[in-house]
This record gives C-alpha cells, structure tokens and sequence, in this order.
C-alpha cells in the first residue's frame, strides 16, 4: 500500500523555468500533470516520495517552459510563404496577396494552410495562436485535429470575399461556428475586424455589440503604416486609434496588432484603456513598416505579447525569433541594453499573450491548477554551451529546433521532435499540392 | 572505355544557387569537385553524360550554396556565451569580459573554445571566419584541425593581456605564427587592432606598415559606440574615423567593423577608400548600440559583409540569422520594403566576405575554378513550404538547423548534419569543464 498520489504524467526536467514568478528557475525539478492540468512543481526526490506517475518522461538536459502563445498569425497564410517578398505592404497586398487569395481561398486552402502552420508551430513549441482569417471553421478543425489551442478571429472586413458577401455575412458565419465550438477546450474566441481602413464605423459598432455581448477580445491591425494613418485623417479626421476610441473599441479587450506608429498620447490612450499589443517585428522590418515603440509601450505598463503574423509577410512562424528579436530591437532602438532582459522577453512571449487574450487564468505560465500546455527544450547541444543561465540560453542563443517535446493540456503533441499529431508526409504533400496550383 | 571526366565528388542537388552571377538558380544541377575545386556546375543529364565520380552525393530536396563567411567574430568567447546578458557595452567589457579575460585567458581556454566555435559555425554552413582573440595559434589549430577556413587576426591592442605583454608583443607573436602558416591552404591572416579606443597612434602605425609590407587587410572595430566618438573627439580632436584617414588606414584593404554611427562624410570616405564594413546586426541591437546605416552604405556602393561577433555578445554563431536580420533592418529602418532583396542577402553573408578579406578569387560563390567550399540546405521540412523561391526560402524561412552537409575545399566537413572533423561530445565536454572553472 502506498500513501503516493496517482498523476497522468510526470516530467524531470534539468530546468523548469516557470514564467511566473518572474525570472525564476527551478533546477533539477519535475513537473506532475494530472487531467491535463499541472498538479505540482517540485525536485526530483520529492516527487519520488510523492507522486506515481502513469508516464515518466526524463529530460535532465532539456528546460521546460510555458507553451508560447503566437498573439498574431494568419495560418492558412503558409500557402503564400516566399509568394512575393521584398516588397512594400500595399503592392504586396493589393497586386500579389489580395489577387492570390481571390483565386484560391476555399474551406479546403484554409485547412490545409492552417495544418501547415499547425505542424510548424507545434514543433517550434507554440501550443497556441491567435488567428484572423477567412473560412475560421477550417483553421479551428485544423487545429483541434492537431491537439493545439487556437483563438479564432471571427474576421470581419468590408469587401466581399469567397468566404462571406457583407458584414452579416461574415458576423453570422463567425458567430454560427463560436455557437458550435464555444465548449470545445481548446477553442476560443476574437472578434477579429481586419483594420481600421478595411472596416467601417458601422462594422466596427456592430463588432462592439457583439464583443461586449459575448465577452470577447477585439484583435485588430492597428497603426501599421503612414499610409493607413493619413488615410484616417482625410476620411474621418483623425488618426484611426482616436477613431476607435470614439467608437468606444479601446479597453480590457482590445488586442490591436503592430501598433507601430505611435504619438505619446496614443501610447497614454492605449494604456488608459488597459489595451494589448500583439507585436510583430519581423513582420514590421520585413514590409518597411517600421519598429513598435516598445520601451514607451512598456514604460507606460501595456501589455506586448508576441506575434509571427502571417508566413507571406514573416516567412517563419516562429516565436523565438520573434521573442529574440523583441529583445534586441527593445535595446537597439532605446540605447539601452537592460530593457527587455530576456527572462522579459520570455514573458512577453507566453504570459502576456495569455493576459491579452483572456487566457491567463488557464495558461501563460507554468503553475499548479493551470493547464498543462508544456514545452522541453534541449540545451545540451553545442550551441547552447556553456549554460550560465538557462533563460538566457533560451531567448538568445536556442531556436526552435532545440524545442523536442510538447504537451497542451497534457497532451503529447510533439515528441522527439516528432509531431504525433499530424503526419507530416501528407501535411507536406498538400502544400506541394497548392505550390502546382499557385505557380500554374 | 569512356570520355568521361573523373571528378573526385558530384553532388546533386534540387537547386545550386551560386551567388555570381547574381539572383541566379540553376534547378536540378550537379556540382562537380576535383582537387578541392569546382569543375564544373551543369544539369544532371549533362552530369550523366560527362562525369565519373568518385563519392556522388544525391541531394534533391537540397539547395546548395557557397559556404558562409563570418566576417567578424571572436570564436574562443563561445566560452562566455551567456556569461553577462542585458548589459550595456562598456559595463559588459569592463566589469565582465574583461576580468574573466583577466583570469582565465590562456592557449587552452582560446583552443577548447575555439572548437566549440568551429563546430557550431561549421554545423550551420560556416565555412570561413574572420578572428580577432588572443593566442590565434589556438584558433589556428582548432580550425585547421576542423578542416575550417580561417582569417586569423594579428591582434594589437594597447594594454597588457595574458597574451602579451606590449605592442611588440603582440606584433611579434602574431607575425611569428603568419609566418609558420602562411602557406596552409585554409589559413589566411589579418593585421587585427582592437579598435581606435584601445590603439595609440604609434600602435596604429606600425600595423599600417606591416599592412602594407605583407599585403594584409586591417580587421578592427569603428564608431560602435557614442562614447568611443566621444572619446576620441576629446583626446585626438577628430572623430576615429578621421583619425584613421589621416594615419592612413582608410583603403581597400580596411574592414570596419560595426560602423553604427556615422555622418554622410564618413560613408563618402569610406566609398573614396574602397573600405569593406562587417556588419554585426544582432550584436549591434543587443548592445544597445544602435543600427549601421546599411541602406546609405550599399547606396555609396561600399562592400558589406555579414559578421555575427563573439557569442558573448550575440550569443548564436549563426550567419543565417545575421544575413535575415541584415535584410529585415536595412527594409525597416529605410522604409523601403525592396531594400537588400533576398538574394542580396544571400550575396553579403558569402562573396561580399570573401572581397573584404581579398579572398574572392577563391571563395565565396560556385563558381568554376574556385574552391569547392558548399553547403546543402534541406528544403524538405513543412516550414520551408512551399516553395516559390528557394533564395527567399533560404534568406526568410530556413535557418542553420536545415544545413545537412558542408564541404570546405572538397572534403566533407559535415554529413547528414553531423561533423566529421570534430567529435562533439568531446567539445560540449570540455565547455562543461569551463562552465565549472569560470562559475565557481
């Protein structure tokens, strides 16, 4: 007879590196997961006196880390990866994305553009994203087949497209599917009107109803180029964050993406109305867009999470790089190399990704009572040695191929950097598939 | 009997991108080696028809290209990776690096870390560095024993070091080892003072002369930081790098490394010179240093080369992300989304190097008659799907985790991405054993 408490899975990690409290790391623990949630965080020894686990998984060298959370992506977007690059935002929209998507976007593109992101972003440990796309039905099939979270933005933009004729449209379609998944554990979600230069007042009054109605976030693309800025001023008058304010979108809820070009009493609006900042800044370099202004974002106490954006404007969903280049842009553009120490830009990556999107009570951080979404990351290649600092190690010197095990909700998603998920073989194929059609 | 040539090595490959000329691709080409050097590049029927080869490597998901060249760095600081993170240059140098410079330099410090350099660098395609440390002939050995491509710099810094003891000291030793070297076949030198900060005028000059006397390139640090502009205007009147024009240093064979701040005047001296720039751009931003003007450089047609710097301050020897970032900043800092093009990219990270250290008659692109210095990329992952481009692939997407196999003068360096020419367990070993010394 035993007095030891029975538990699902138990992992002995060399590190765990729980993101909550902040900089924290725990040598040589186990973390013990029953029902999908984290029961307890505690050394080896204790959790052999303690625990029986019904799965063992030792990874002396390997860290354990919160599952990263993508604040901003457009997963199906993987069919346009390398499509059109090294050019500027509105000719890549309007002469090479927008006609592609045109052609091509059906329920079928959707899906197996969203597998592709799944697979990716699941062996590069991101157990959760938050997407803005047409047809969400597939995206969120696609990623509850794969076992990974997904906040799906129910998309609402002024023009027509395969997916939906007018706003009704698109709020009926989005509003249908968020009926039939909103018990699905895996599934929440945004409302996601696509910009202030794509959606009228009218649209975005009646994203407000909806939003307040229903207590969903507003994930939105906000201040990403001059452009999008002048055009507000000449149509309304104002700059579009002011626009939204007026319309009452600033708050708790609001998730605006880039946020790139900023007056300081935007930045005070945004913090004023306790806003969120999905920052993306490969994205921003790569279209000539810009850099966020982070130090003033976060000096003012707003909250930055981390997003890939889409792999036609990225071409990596990959949250360490974002995280990394976080860092490093937050200390080149500020002159000072302390902002953003990477223990921070860890947190900007899993914690306050969950913050914006309501999730923080459930994940963002490895805690007891939290769901198990869990990331192991080898550092004992060479080139995480030697390893003064494990959290360190992470953010600037490790990548996603150091990531080789991945649970959400306890799950085993991803081991030895195998996706059990998903087969690869196949997820690969359908993208050869589409690469014929597109290049026809 | 049989016409056709024997060659020592074919590859196949899916694509061969040879850099030069530029943008160019060449699907489903073989590369042909005999000698160490490149015969010949030609579809694979053609390859059929003409060739006998000894080894004949089949990679068709492969794209082949010039091996990388890391145009700065200080290999044997692999040690100190993670040592001291978040901190500003001068407090990172003078209350860090340098004392645990001070305490633990030696032949076997720079040897071992050397090492765990060349393996990390060779396992992501780098196939030549430019060093500037103490005790080179440790670098030296590390990376001939590597089977790596190796610009050794005669480090001159004006203050004492475990190394030496004063400027003759320094000169002597590292003239001393040119001298026993010179004809190795993958070791090349670099007259290597610090930077104008830490060399004296008389320092300077006599770099300049033996410069001059043994057809050298001048590897050093310039205008990284406001203080060492600063500094200089206080204590020579002129900024460093009028400084170094009116002692003469300025001319095509001067490689100026970071080169952030500069003034319109500055960038015309260094087009007039013909002068080549590393460009370092992760440790720039973590640095807090800043971003060099790459857009007004490549506008004046000054030669940029790619550097990643020591990983103390990096902390990834890895040219994949430095060319990525390169592109993504010169876009987002000019607002011009077309600025550095992939392919550009691609160019400065290979035969934009291999000018600045006068090696382009040998290295740096695959061309007939040059070395055979190549890397194989996998494109074959889900997250290098599809593809559109394989340059945009390589440059956007890829990374040194999709680098298979490297060969540097024909012989295979690293296979089915394990290193042949260093055992790793024994490098990561020995990066334990200074993990302990330096933390305890």
């Amino acid at each position: 007879m035993t007095n030891k408490q029975a538990v699902d899975t138990r992992i002995d990690a060399g590190w765990i590196v729980p993101v909550e409290p902040d900089g924290v790391v725990l040598p040589e623990h186990s973390l013990l997961i029953r029902d999908g949630r984290i029961v307890a965080l505690l050394p080896w020894a204790q959790a052999d006196a303690g625990f029986e686990a019904g799965q063992h998984q030792r990874l002396p060298d390997h860290v354990l880390i919160p599952g990263l959370i993508n604040l901003h992506t457009h997963a199906a977007m993987t069919l346009l990866r390398g499509f059109a690059d090294d050019l500027p935002l509105m000719t890549w929209l309007t002469e090479h994305i927008w006609p592609a998507e045109k052609r091509w976007l059906s329920p079928e593109f959707v899906y197996d553009g969203s597998r592709l992101a799944c697979l990716e972003m699941l062996q590069g440990g991101i157990t959760c994203f938050n997407d803005m796309y047409f047809f969400p039905e597939a995206a969120v099939q696609a990623a509850t087949e794969a076992g990974q979270r997904i906040a799906a933005g129910i998309i609402v933009i002024d023009f027509p497209s395969n997916y939906a004729a007018d706003l009704d449209g698109y709020l009926n379609k989005g509003l249908a599917l968020r009926d039939a998944m909103r018990d699905h554990p895996l599934v929440s979600f945004c409302l996601a009107p696509h910009a202030p230069y794509s959606t009228s007042d009218r649209s975005l009054e009646k994203v407000l109803t909806y939003a307040k109605q229903l207590d969903l976030a507003i994930h939105i693309h906000i201040h990403e180029t001059h452009d999008e800025i002048h055009q507000s001023l000449e149509q309304y008058g104002v700059r579009p964050i002011e626009r939204l304010r007026h319309l009452g979108l600033l708050g708790p809820e609001f998730i605006g993406v880039h946020a790139i070009h900023l007056l300081n009493e935007e930045i005070d609006l945004l913090a004023e109305h306790n806003c969120h900042i999905a920052h993306c800044p490969t994205s921003n370099l790569k279209l000539a867009n810009g850099v966020a202004p982070k130090a003033a974002l976060l000096a003012r106490g707003i909250n930055v999470g981390i997003g890939t954006d889409g792999s036609a404007s990225n071409n990596r969903l990959d949250c360490w790089q974002e995280m990394r280049l976080a860092a490093l842009l937050a200390k080149g553009m500020s002159g000072k190399a302390e902002i953003v120490p990477a223990h921070y830009a860890l947190r900007m990556a899993t914690l306050n990704g969950a913050r914006a999107l309501g999730l923080d009570d459930r994940i963002g951080s490895l805690e007891v009572g939290k769901q198990a979404d869990v990331v192991a990351v080898d550092l004992s290649g060479p080139h995480t040695q030697p390893c003064y600092d494990p959290i360190s190690q992470l953010v600037y010197s490790a990548g996603r191929q150091e990531v080789s095990h991945v649970w959400v909700a306890g799950q085993a998603v991803v081991k030895d950097r195998t996706c059990l998920t998903l087969d690869e073989a196949e997820v690969v194929g359908r993208a050869h598939y589409w690469q014929q059609k597109l290049s026809a």
